[in-house]
């Protein structure tokens, strides 16, 4: 059978989809009977030189030609942002399009209606290439486990940030030096504030959170912390303490409630996540009856995500193929669970204090903790100098997050304190 | 939409299969709109009390009541052996129902046979569970890599030998002390043989073969070595070279042919197959487009296997909730390419000697290689006393199987080799 299929954005992802076409697409038919034909791409530059050759015939510079022509089976929206590509898919969809899109923002701001759009009008609407492109992580939620109930997801989901921690790690690099090397070899993008700080992660914890919870996160409810202020010496205590720090996305159902969160954390350098390197991603699940799984592979570029966009438009071809109707239900548009507030997530956390040397200094930091219902599972002092303030590291047990702030803002405040404190989260991960 | 599903088989692997539906059966209505309903378990033993309670009504023992039945949509076929199992598969089939199975030996003797029988019938024949019940492998490759070419397949499919193993590793333990309290815990059966020898791995590289190189390995083609003969002192002297054992299933394509073995492998301590541990499964895959790719989960038992059959059910169930029709894609039935005969197969290799305390020893040990084209990557000889031989440890750089073979055999004919050589295969995995 015949799919015909009109790619709206023709950037580096644009490219990849017509680089995977053209040198796939015969063992794909000859594998599945689909025959992906790729009729037109769309873009508002047609003159640039891509890394890919296609018949000038194919491009266009009015998405409307897409969305209105009656040959096009499946529209792929590639052009990002939330405004132009909200009228791509939802007049595709109108227009009885099947849509595959890998638009996490898009999907993030107006994932609802689109979704409500696709099951009115029987279309799929599928996003595989929004998180982690190389890891089949919607299917495996949605399909493999569609019959057991995920309770807790670790992901790394930024390939940035994963690079960046791997160098501080492994070549005790700065974060600076680190995040150079990212943008050199083509890692980190050159505005990589998204990355850094969590916001791309974010996105993709929301679309996680949809499929693996079925609820959506209302806007500002999933805490975020970035890596931008993560300081070598930091990664070194980690090490010594026989941890790793990593950029997680962390989703949790814990009575009755999703606590979602973007944060450096850090984990044991020996669970597999640890070893989870450079710019690959990884979702971690554990769900009530199987236990835990996890799924490695390459997350952002073209390749990866160019692989998530032509595995749905396989999907929805074998489904074309077959006469199905589409229900479109991956994505939850309501929502089963609330959203746990930030300040009740129970966490492990790793403080790192900078005090003078005085006596009488720990007696009033374990005052402080202890106050706050904070229990301390390690701790060490080193000794200081006098131009390098004492740095006093403890690692707590599970405590309330508000707690926490509240006891650090204390700890702050006392006198002897010469720098902010530095606070991470901690998470024993058993695989 | 209801389905209606009747299992054969209400052994360990069914009573999973029965608490898995009891508990999310609702859970799964509400995301995917299909309802399972269970009508008939059969088994010659209806009488014994399992671990889930069940209708006493729903109980049979003859299958024949099962495939016969009008009213059932999916058989569940988990009776094991290849006899009364292809008799109940292909009766299934024949009588228009959906078949999902979790019978590796059946499907390693008889595949080819049951997918043209269900190709012909238009029904879906579903094997999931057959290899890493908790990873969806199958699925990953023939939906999600649909359209790419896999390049190298490397397989930790057998939970029993990945415990023993993570043993001898962790804990210096010998074979026999891990075996037995793999035996303990439950991950080993009372007669250990097709673990500990590979023939299990075997039987499920023999499945991942057909799906990921659509090649079906004739009979005895996959070159097989169990881990019975791993002796502490390799792990030992192994983990000082950088590297864990691990038994892995490899295939990997290259230049037109398959090569398709099991066999203990050293692997890089660094590289995240290496931190699988105890009864965990994983599958690692190289694709020509995507590049590489993880998935780790619980391999067999209960919870994984049913885990695998549920998701083949909703996956029919969906498909027939659309009216789709079914052709039985998945398993290939004609074989794309030749295999590789194991003396052509090119590995690095980890040889330990014991030989005698003599002058020259070297010299003769490295003409011997070097006659077959082996070069040295490293070595290592340790001093030896009147009791103990002397180790002398080799890792080879890639080198022909049947040269070393050669090789090794001359070295063991040499007067002042006092035990035969260990070889033990290397793998250089990067993820």
């Amino acid at each position: 059978m015949k799919v015909n299929v009109g790619i709206v954005g023709f950037g580096v992802i644009g490219s990849g989809v017509v680089n995977l076409l053209q040198q796939y697409s015969s063992l794909l038919k000859q594998r599945s009977g689909v025959q992906i034909e790729l009729q037109r791409i769309v873009d508002v530059d047609i003159e640039r030189v891509r890394d890919v050759a296609v018949d000038r015939k194919l491009l266009l510079t009015d998405y409307r030609n897409v969305v209105n022509d009656p040959h096009i089976d499946i529209v792929i929206e590639l052009v990002g942002g939330t405004n132009v590509a909200f009228d791509i898919v939802s007049q595709a969809l109108t227009a009885g399009k099947h849509v595959v899109t890998a638009n996490k923002a898009l999907l993030c701001a107006r994932g609802p209606e689109l979704f409500s759009l696709a099951r009115e009008k029987q279309r799929e609407l599928r996003f595989e290439a929004s998180v982690a492109g190389g890891i089949p992580i919607i299917k495996a939620i949605t399909e493999s486990l569609a019959a057991d109930r995920i309770l807790t997801l670790y992901g790394i989901v930024n390939g940035t940030t994963n690079f960046i921690l791997t160098r501080m790690i492994e070549e005790s690099w700065s974060f600076e030096s680190a995040l150079k090397r990212a943008q050199e070899l083509g890692f980190a993008e050159a505005d990589p504030t998204l990355d850094v700080n969590g916001g791309d992660a974010q996105h993709k914890l929301h679309i996680l959170s949809t499929v693996a919870f079925d609820t959506i996160p209302p806007p500002g409810s999933i805490y975020r912390e970035g890596i931008e202020g993560i300081q070598l010496q930091d990664v070194l205590y980690a090490k010594e303490l026989g941890y790793v720090i990593k950029l997680l996305a962390i989703g949790k159902l814990e009575g009755g409630s999703v606590s979602l969160r973007v944060h450096p954390t850090l984990i044991p350098s020996r669970c597999s996540l640890a070893s989870v390197k450079n710019e690959f991603n990884a979702v971690m699940l554990e769900s009530e009856f199987l236990g835990q799984s996890q799924f490695v592979g390459r997350g952002a570029g073209a390749r990866p995500t160019a692989t998530a966009v032509v595995a749905d438009i396989v999907d929805i071809s074998t489904g074309m193929l077959q006469n199905k109707e589409f229900n479109a239900s991956r994505y939850s548009t309501v929502s089963q669970y609330p959203i746990l507030p930030a300040g009740d997530i129970r966490s492990r956390f790793y403080l790192r204090l900078a005090t003078e040397e005085r006596a009488g200094i720990l007696a009033k930091v374990t005052k402080i903790l202890s106050d706050e219902d904070i229990s301390i599972s390690a701790i060490t002092q080193e000794e200081g100098t006098v131009e390098r303030p004492i740095p006093i590291v403890i690692l707590t047990r599970l405590a309330r997050e508000e707690n926490v702030r509240r006891a650090v803002a204390a700890i702050d405040q006392m006198s002897f304190t010469r720098e902010p404190t530095v606070v991470l989260h901690v998470e024993d991960i058993s695989l």
